[in-house]
Formats: C-alpha cells, sequence, structure tokens
C-alpha cells in the first residue's frame, strides 16, 4: 500500500536519463600531452623576451609553484630574464576594498595603452589563500583592459605568508620587464601590512581615498599616508564632486605637516572619477613629474639600489626558512615538539634548539 | 702691554685648584671585582627563584646581551627556571605617547600591590635604539611603583629588530614568573607593529584610549581595536567626563560590529581618571570576569598553547637568520655582493643564491 515509488507525491521526481560525461576524453589527452611536453629553459625566455605572453604566463606559474623542479625551472629563467630587466616604471596602488582600484587602474592603464605603452596588472594579497576572494580575481572587473593585446592582468599568487608572497609578485616584475612591458601596476589592498611589500617594490606609491569617509570607515593606517607619492580621490563625480574638493584640501593641508621626504618630492593630492575617465590626465601628469625630478637629481637609482638591498636580505631570510621547513627531519621533528609543548613537556626556546641541532645532523 | 692673564676683562676668571678625581679608586676596584665574579647558573637559579630582585636584573642584562658566552649561560638559566614559570597572569597595555600609559599602570599596579600580589612591568619599544628615547626608559614617571619591594620595573631591551626585541621580553616574562611575580603588565605604544608581538605573549589585551582625539590624530590602527578585551577611556576626569562617557558609548557601539572572539569573551569599554584614581577597581573587575571565562571554558589553556606555537617558531626563524648573519663568510659576502648589486654586476635573487651557497662550504 505505501510502495514509496508509486506514491504520487508532489515531491517526486522522475528518474532522468543518463547525462553523458562532461569531459571529452581525447581533450584530456591532448591537455595531459601538453603539460608533458615543457618547453626548455632556453625556449621559456626566448619566447617572453618577444614579449609571448602564453610563455610569460606559464613562466609565472612556475614561479608560483611549491613544486622545487618548477622553482629550479623558474630560477634559471629567471636569472636569464635579468639582463633585460629593470626598464619599467613600477606603481604601486592602494585603497581599501570599495574605493575603486579596478575602475581605477581600468581607466589609468588605458591612458598609457594609446600612448602605445604596454601594461601589466599585478596584485598582492595575502589573504587570497584563506579567503579565495583574491583581488584581481575578477577580471571581468577591468572589462576593456582585459581585451587589449598590450595589458598582461595577473592575480595575486597565494600563499601562507606574506615574505611568499611578495616573493613572488617581485619575480614576476622581472618577467613582466623582460616581456618588454613599460608600466607595471602592482595592487593591493590598504588593510594590512601589504602595501609596505608593495612600496618597497615600486617607484611611484599612490593611495587611493574616498572623500567623506573618515580613516576609521576607510581602514587606512596613518603610515600609509605617509608612503605616498600621490593621494588621489576618487569617486569625485555628481554631487560628491564638492566633498571631493574639501577632502583634497584637507589631505593637502595634512601633507604639508609631514616631514619633507628623502626623494625631494612633495607628495600631490589630486581628485578624479575613475569610471567617468575625468582626472586621470591629472595623475599622469603627476606621475610624470616624479619621475623626472627623481631620474634628474639621482633618487630613482638610489631608491632601486636600496630596493635590491633590501630585497637581497629578504630573499635570502627567506630562502633560509623555506629551506629549514622543507627539510624531512624538521617536518617529523615539528609534529613531535608540537605535541610535547602542548603537553607542557618542553618549551618553545628548548625545543627551538633542539630542531635547531636536529636539522644539522 | 697686552698680557693676557693680567688683563682686567669682566670674562676674567680666576683658576681654581685641581679638583678630585670624580671617582673613587677603591670603589672602581670593588665595582670591577663583582663583576668578574659572575654567579654561576646555579646560583642564578636559585635566586630568582627565591624572589631575588638583583639576580633578576642580572639575568636579564644576560638575555639581552649580545655577547655569545652570555647569550649561553641566559639560556641554561632560562631553561632551569621553565618548571617555575607560567603561573602569571600576563597584561598588554597599549596606547599612543600621550595617552597616560605610565599613569595608568602606577594606579592599576598598586591596585594589585594592595592585595599583596608581585608586578613587574615589562616594554617593548623596538624604537628605543634608534631614539635613545626608551618607554619605561624614565622610572621617575612611575614614582610609586618604583618604591614599592613587590614592583619590579624594566625598560624595553634595545634591539635593531622588533623580532629580537619581542624574543628578549618574551625569555624575560619566564624569568619574572619564576621570581614568583604574580602579574606582569607589558606596555608598549600602538603606532607600530611592536603591539602585535605584544599580544602574542599576553594573556589580556587592553587599549588605552583618550575622548574626543579621532582616530586619525591618536594613531592607532584598526587592528589593535580588534584585538582588544578590553578599551580603557582615561583622563575621564573634570571637564573631560562627558566626552569620555560619549566616547564609551561610541566604542561600545562599534565593539557589536565586530565577529565574536574564540575566546567567547565580549571586549569591554570603560572609563578611568588613572591620576585620580577613579574607574581602576572597574577595569579590575573586568579582568577578573575575562580570567574567570576563558580559565573555565579552555580558551586560556588553549590560547597559550597556541602562543607557545607560535613563539617556537619564531625562536626557530630568529635563530637560524641570527645564526646566518653571524658567520664570518656571511658577513665578507654581504659587502662584497652589496657592492656588486650597486654596481648592477649581479641580481638580489642571484647573490642571495650564491651567498647561501657560501655559507653552506
Amino acid at each position: 500500500m505505501t510502495n514509496k515509488k508509486s506514491l504520487k507525491s508532489a515531491l517526486h521526481e522522475v528518474e532522468g536519463i543518463q547525462q553523458p560525461a562532461t569531459t571529452n576524453d581525447s581533450s584530456i589527452k591532448k591537455i595531459k600531452r601538453q603539460r608533458r611536453k615543457q618547453p626548455t629553459e632556453e625556449e621559456f625566455v626566448e619566447k617572453i623576451i618577444e614579449g609571448d605572453i602564453s610563455y610569460l604566463s606559464r613562466a609565472i606559474t612556475l614561479i608560483e609553484s611549491t613544486n622545487s623542479n618548477h622553482q629550479k625551472k623558474a630560477t634559471a629563467i629567471l636569472e636569464q630574464c635579468l639582463p633585460f630587466a629593470n626598464k619599467s616604471v613600477r606603481i604601486g596602488i592602494t585603497g581599501v576594498p570599495g574605493v575603486g582600484k579596478s575602475t581605477f587602474i581600468e581607466a589609468f592603464g588605458k591612458y598609457f595603452t594609446k600612448q602605445n605603452k604596454k601594461v601589466a596588472v599585478l596584485a598582492i594579497d595575502p589573504s587570497s589563500s584563506i579567503n579565495k576572494g583574491s583581488i584581481l580575481g575578477d577580471k571581468t572587473r577591468m572589462e576593456e583592459l582585459v581585451k587589449d593585446q598590450n595589458v598582461y592582468i595577473r592575480p595575486s599568487p597565494s600563499g601562507s605568508s606574506l615574505g611568499g608572497v611578495a616573493q613572488k609578485t617581485r619575480e614576476t616584475i622581472i618577467l613582466c620587464e623582460a616581456a618588454s612591458f613599460d608600466v607595471i601596476f602592482i595592487e593591493t589592498v590598504g588593510v594590512g601590512q601589504s602595501e609596505t611589500a608593495v612600496h618597497s617594490m615600486v617607484d611611484f606609491f599612490l593611495l587611493l581615498k574616498l572623500a567623506g569617509a573618515g580613516d576609521e570607515l576607510q581602514g587606512i593606517k596613518r603610515g600609509i599616508i605617509e608612503m605616498a607619492d600621490a593621494i588621489v580621490i576618487n569617486k569625485a563625480d555628481n554631487d560628491n564632486k564638492k566633498y571631493a574638493e574639501l577632502a583634497k584640501n584637507e589631505f593637502t593641508r595634512a601633507l604639508h605637516l609631514y616631514p619633507p621626504k628623502e626623494s625631494g618630492w612633495q607628495p600631490q593630492v589630486t581628485t578624479c572619477s575613475a569610471i567617468y575617465n575625468e582626472g586621470i590626465d591629472t595623475v599622469y601628469k603627476i606621475i610624470n613629474d616624479y619621475f623626472n625630478l627623481t631620474k634628474s637629481n639621482g633618487y630613482f637609482e638610489k631608491h632601486r639600489n636600496e630596493q635590491n638591498n633590501y630585497w637581497f636580505l629578504e630573499t635570502i631570510n627567506y630562502q633560509l626558512i623555506t629551506n629549514f621547513y622543507n627539510k624531512k627531519r624538521v617536518k617529523e621533528g615539528l609534529k613531535k615538539y608540537k605535541e610535547d609543548i602542548k603537553n607542557l613537556k618542553t618549551t618553545p626556546f628548548k625545543a627551538a634548539q633542539e630542531i635547531l641541532k636536529l636539522s644539522k645532523k
């Protein structure tokens, strides 16, 4: 009487026919075959220098890989690309979510491409591995740039530590420069320590702001304002225009209270409306003035040398730590010692000394 | 005619008699003799556990020393003190200069000592080595506490890196606990990354604020508010009282917007006037409630274990890097490679790989 199959409930579903596989066997084989056929280092370098975006992309994937063979190959490619690097201008762009970074980069990027410049857009977002909501992950937010042949957009590498993510981005800059990109934007969200990392690898640091929002709301650290070479108040359109002007005056006054910069540059404040493409020319002029000044007074060279020194030490520290934790003995030891620390059988200091000794055996 | 000696000018000074030496030879000998006579590790440990402040101080000096023999001795003392540690409550206190940290610690410390508790006051100020203006350096700001036999005040260790400074403070906590201090305050200024370091070594994190000052002015990062277990609005006296109440309401509302804490604790906001000794009892009650809650729901233990794990890894990383840069070969190599980087003869990555290889020889 209660045969479930025959019960004509409103929730009853008719069983459908079997669906075809969602993947195509011959496609899978083709993909595998191509993957196996990795280009040589020399092929990579040659193609990157020609400006081949597909090879550039694949080389960046090697940089981002955690596989040690991939890393070795990436290092070799990097070294051979170095003589062709160092020729772009590197511009850091920060601002909290909602300030309009993508729209600004779209408008500003187009300003460069119209002058036949090649533009690469990179990002540093150490949180991307946690919340998966990587900035730049959604390329559709830069609708027009993404279609431009002279533009290369790459989302933030993922990684558990900011140091690692920054390292990879720094190396990616070198590859993009070898591929003849003239301008490199590096985007980050101004809420963590990532903007310090970006600041350490760019020539010019641009802070995007909104009018009317207090700093508490915008979540921008005081230190970031000190880093900025320009503050651009975005969304200066319609009813917002007068507030943007007020904010501009306020920031201009505030910036004068900071001590002069080593570069000799007085940070500038301007307004723009990225979505209506207004004020972008002023931003361009500011950046141009900056490069004219710093290239003539020697600061540009000096600053890049300091950044190189910084990255020299950062690379050493990062490698020291990565090499250590990759040792099999250390991996095993870590588990054991963490358990011992938990059970109060040992202390952090003692355990650290012991695992350091262990790793040397 | 113009014999200078005999010229009776208004600026003429009669030569005085020779002054006695400002130091006493026999005193100098005595000091040198005592210095030479370093106590043994066992003497140190025994005296520290007895609560001998003078030995505690000297052991902390060993921790802070850069001399490798001193460091070895410090590690040995530390290890033997460990079974006696872990019994205090550790309270972090942060706030920008001018918020009244010293006055607050003085008032709050006395609240504990009146209950026959022993109070240690430490500090983390990574800038102290640069501007020499160490917080807590001026003990006279805690006039009454400094005279109390149950109080030990120690200024921030100096050091070039926050990691090193934090490491030393963390070790100092252990020694203070072994010397039976019941409460350990760790003070820091809320403007850099030092408060993150302090947060990683305390059970309770207290943020001192002023009424009326915007966050931009107070220079407090948004992240610090998220870390706070209590926000105490200081200087709530006289005309300031009503502004302090307004600020209290504002912060209370703001804190409710943050996601709940893992500890299950809802951060509290209160006002006080440290200088008039008002509201200190409420702060005490809040902290007491916190410890009652977290000790009963298991968070206290869990949190300390997480902190231990964090310090386990931090100690390893710090040691790896310190050991590396202390190698003679590395010191020499660094100079050479920095020069090569400057002259664009090599790149940061390549130089880093080479110096890492060099160090292994």
